[in-house]
């Protein structure tokens, strides 16, 4: 009763697959033609050190969308695949990226970097910290903590191997360009260690590729700054500081039920079979088709998103996930997390029947190369499903003149990813409605992150538990949509309505304020940079020049629900590395080169980022008739409190933008839909 | 299986009868002691004239909110049961209400008309236009055709009994106090005519008790005004005027699937019974309870909304639609529907099972009295039932440290309404979460209102058929949040955040800028008052002075969802009667006798309304431990497009408030669902 209905299976075409992710045989034999240049001196090592060459990232490299729409829709011949690989060269302290291909081979290796970045060679402390570092920096802590283990002992009830003091990292590290200084705050050793603080942090450098070189350079106990471990201990010992004293408490961050299971929710059945089929990385819907795929870095994305073969969008993707904090502590004050530069697609992990999707959802394998020496399956790490709103998409009733009801419930497609990026999990959906309109949501789980309450720390968040400060923070959400509107030229309008008072007609001298359509159209990227901040006009629009039936532009509107708190002010040094935040939409003109609005180097080098989404728009190029591409920032600020303990819900806690039919088609579509009803008396 | 199941059934208790709805017993009981008073002279007629007295609606007459506490809570004898009476008086050319009681009798009847408008009667065009009145416009509109059949069978295919014309009021009725002048304009005799305009209005003057007094003050013909029916006739024949020729067109506004059905959609199971009990007007849901009942004039409502056997809110209900128009054609260019005035609740028609709501659903009868002379039944009016939301509640997935997986579905209890006012079908859902929050949602379908495309039209709207302008228009929902936290005395708080520059604790040479926790206390009425043009705290909290066990105020934060419009200028002489409308979130002293933010007068009365929601607000009383009423105004701009034809679909076109604790519980309830999960491997 599962299966798709045979009719959809045949609708298929394998063209998708230039869209799709690099399989395990591409990965590997990538993999191996780097290795084999023995010049590049490659580590094949899971655990290489900072000091050895690491081949860090294998993905596909997107082809060029002039290539694929000759592809897809003139015949033209099938792009090759290749793949873009990322190298961290400890011996020569720089990072490069590569694009290999093509594949299957023979493969030959072309150095992108320059022609990316606009520079030879990337810094090395630009890099994502890679688990030979993290190795080596646990090798660090453990020495620290032998030093220390008689306080952190009384204080934290830290028995080596037994009962250990979990870190987490602060971003940035440091404050300039180069520094690689990271606050490190401690935690209970607890499922769910985020939010059991223990009032401890150390910030060590290490900058230097030889881990020999690191340094503790501060320590943090209980308020209490010290420059050296020497002076911690001495004074500690003394018993010139404020103690903490361990404490054995429950753990409230468990997940454990605290009932049992006393009966099963609703769920939900396909009595016909499946309305929607998987193929290789294409789904079909009813109406819709779309490639898919999920990139490490910047996660889900969808491609040649079709209504009714017709295509809607080239691309509809993830690209970043940001948040700011505010703390008094160090491992969070200056905190700024960008998700993209650790990798959000990465983090895609096995989705869990019955709670991260349905039952009967359609489940599908992901496969990546990232901080690794081989190629990793991710089982069922994708879900599809077509599910039931629960509200009537339309409906109307009526008992006089005409009696009638004529409706559809309202019965969508949603494509899932769930990304657990360390304490945080984001639900990303893109939703597929039978009228034509398709939303792109994320939704926020998982735990909050916290800091322990010291004097002062209140103004930077709630108290959620004892000792603990649930702090402030922003998050936000960047997307790319890449809609082409009746092919790739097109416009961006606006619409709005203002009060202009007018003489009624039939009686003049009479005057009233009549709400009247404004429709503007912004023809350049600076224009066309929709701040935050300022008043926005409420309808956007992705429009072509060709008008319905009716004579109006069709277009897609872009409509943004968002809670997002304030961006970061503009004059810190670290806000060009998320300039894309500043803006609610920003429409740019197309390049193959302004791939992404964030970058893998954004994190460790925020002060110069390699990619300033900013720039994007600096040339303020024309936007009219051209291709156009909408990127959107949506997210809420997140004030901490007691109900986000053990984890934070969903409901309420998210942002996303539906883009939908305004005077695309000629009337809804959703009349030709199998689900439509309607009756008369008699 | 669907039955629900045996523990739940226990918990009811019959004290929710003190907010139910009249018993059909009741209102008869009431309409018939009414019609016994010799003295008030009522018609016993379905179709009582204007000039008659007519009983338009009997409704439940809320208890005093004190006298209910002492009931529920403190083992008080139960209120008394007492009808609220609306007579229209044609005889007198006033209306009056009355309170009728105690039910079940003996009973007296009590005119409060001075206690709550402050006027001894009401002025008789206040009042709703009655089927009667109807009935009598309808002949007046028969011989007003009689007359114009010519140009009417020319124009627009006129043949009467055959191929009539439909009318479609716009409101308000006139310009000032005392009008009820009506611009009628006419459409094709379709199912969903609201789409159908022929490019034909007329202006009837119905201010009179007495039919025979009323008049066609003037007409309008496909953009050209006339005084009178014979200035009309005469150029019409002299062919000095542009003349509309009919033309056969397609139903474009049917509601008949163009497709045969092919497939079934997803359905929801209840797979170990109901989860949920409904009993009488009271809905008890794994940790929820609630009362609930449906006003005939501002739809539905729930009260004494429990969670954990915790009062949360006291009333939770509909107030007000409303809509403004923009539009060159006389019959829209002044509306403004305010949909309480004829009743929102009146229109809960039949749920249709699969559509309107899961066929799995309990479906719940409702009765009204309301312009008719019999107690009415409406079978299936409301639904209520559990619906799993397709997104996780929460969820966190770890594989480093501690591995583990935790989380649950999002299963929600969904109490629904739908109110098909004419042309506009409104969703009402009150949703209820298992993390301790509560929705109130309405979106929007059914048919938008239109007008035919005359010259200058297209500033006012879209094409979206042949002549056929969809004309712009505001939605503007208010809901009443009376939210009791931990009883009736609390206060109202704000909360967000703002970029602060600090040293750097551990290096205070470098500063930086950090997010903080801005809290504010707002104290009076015209404080809390919050303006949709001004910047309004992102989070807004009616608070408990009790804190929570890490020392908070006990909270309720409202997170208003919602893409309004702008609001009608102050300026305008209709706005009083709206100016609820004014306020995003408006915080007033609770007072039994501030009840509803609009009234049953407001439409047509509009230039000096019998309620003013301002007013409530003018004597900016303290709010600082007093009980709180939120009013919260929701909406959205609506451009009609083409693909509203045939109707507007809900998908983004909605608002709404989720109200959600903060701080309310010491960790987040649903961790005693269950519906939770977890497992850790091995
Ligand atoms: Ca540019
Ligand atoms: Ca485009
Ligand atoms: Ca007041
Ligand atoms: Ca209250
Ligand atoms: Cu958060
Ligand atoms: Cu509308």
């Amino acid at each position: 009763m599962s299966q798709p209905q045979e009719s959809l299976k045949v609708r298929h075409s394998d063209k998708s697959l230039v869209f799709a992710d690099l399989t395990p045989e591409e990965y590997k034999s990538v993999r191996d033609y780097m290795w084999a240049q023995k010049e590049l001196k490659i580590s094949h090592s899971l655990l290489a050190k900072p000091s050895e060459n690491y081949l860090f990232l294998i993905d596909l490299s997107l082809p060029k969308k002039a290539d694929v729409l000759r592809y897809l829709d003139f015949n033209g011949s099938k792009p090759a695949r290749y793949a873009s690989v990322v190298v961290f060269y400890g011996e020569r302290r720089y990072l490069k990226e590569y694009v290999v291909g093509p594949l299957p081979g023979p493969l030959l290796h072309h150095d992108v970097t320059k022609e990316k970045y606009n520079t030879t060679e990337l810094p090395f402390t630009a890099r994502t910290v890679t688990i030979g570092e993290y190795a080596q920096l646990f090798t660090l802590l453990n020495e620290v903590f032998q030093k220390l283990q008689d306080p952190l002992r009384e204080s934290f009830g830290y028995i080596p191997k037994k009962r250990e003091l979990l870190p987490f990292e602060g971003m940035p590290r440091g404050i300039k360009d180069g520094d690689r200084k990271t606050w490190i705050s401690f935690f209970r050793d607890y499922s769910g260690m985020y939010i059991h603080p223990v009032g401890f942090e150390i910030l060590i450098n290490h900058e230097s590729s030889n881990a020999t070189n690191w340094t503790v350079d501060k320590l943090l106990y209980n308020g209490q700054y010290f420059n050296t471990i020497n002076e911690f201990l001495t004074t500690y010992k003394a018993g010139r500081l404020k103690k903490i004293t361990f404490k054995e408490i429950p753990n409230y961050a468990s997940l454990k039920p605290k009932n049992k299971p006393s009966g099963l929710g609703p769920q939900q059945y396909y009595l016909q079979g499946k309305r929607y089929s998987v193929k290789n990385n294409q789904v079909i819907y009813l109406e819709w088709s779309f490639a898919f795929g999920l990139s490490s870095l910047t996660g889900m994305r969808v491609f040649d998103i079709r209504f009714r073969g017709e295509r809607i969008a080239y691309e509809l993707s993830v690209q970043e996930a940001m948040s700011v904090y505010g703390s008094i502590t160090p491992g969070m004050i200056l905190t700024k997390f960008l998700d993209s530069s650790i990798g959000i697609g990465r983090f895609a992990h096995e989705l869990v029947r019955g709670i991260d999707c349905p039952y009967a959802a359609t489940y599908v394998d992901t496969y990546r190369y990232i901080d690794t020496n081989v190629t990793q399956r991710f089982r069922n790490s994708i879900c599809v499903f077509e599910h039931d709103i629960g509200r009537p998409l339309r409906r109307h009733f009526s008992d006089f003149f005409h009696n009638g009801f004529g409706g559809m419930a309202n019965s969508a497609l949603v494509f899932r990813t769930i990304t657990a990026i360390g304490n945080y999990d984001y639900v990303w959906d893109f939703i597929f409605y039978q009228s034509g309109s398709v939303e792109a949501r994320v939704h926020a789980t998982g735990y909050i992150t916290s800091s322990f309450k010291d004097d002062g720390n209140l103004k930077y968040g709630h108290q959620v538990a004892e000792n603990v400060l649930g702090n402030i923070h922003t998050h936000f959400i960047n997307f790319k949509v890449d809609l082409d509107i009746l092919g790739v030229r097109n416009i961006f309008q606006t619409k709005d309505m203002v009060y202009e008072e007018v003489p009624l007609p039939w009686m003049p001298s009479e005057k009233a304020k009549i709400p009247q359509l404004v429709e503007n159209q912004l023809k350049t990227e600076k224009e066309a940079a929709l701040l935050h901040s300022a008043k926005t006009p409420r309808y956007l629009h992705i429009a072509s020049d060709k008008t319905n039936r009716w004579g109006h532009n069709r277009s897609y509107r872009l409509q943004v629900v968002s809670f997002a708190g304030d961006h970061l002010p503009e004059s810190e040094s670290t806000e060009k590395s998320m300039s894309w935040a500043r803006y609610k939409v920003a429409i740019t003109k197309h390049k193959d080169n302004e791939q992404t609005s964030s970058s893998l180097y954004s994190q460790n080098y925020m002060w110069s980022p390699f990619v300033d989404f900013s720039k994007y728009i600096e040339d303020d190029e024309a936007i009219v008739n051209e291709d156009l591409v909408a990127w959107v920032t949506a997210g809420f600020l997140h004030i901490p409190h007691a109900e986000d303990i053990p984890n934070t819900v969903t409901v309420g806690n998210g942002g996303g933008v539906i883009l939908r039919p305004h005077n695309y088609f000629d009337e809804d579509p959703s009349i030709h839909s199998p689900d439509g009803m309607y009756f008369s008396p008699g």
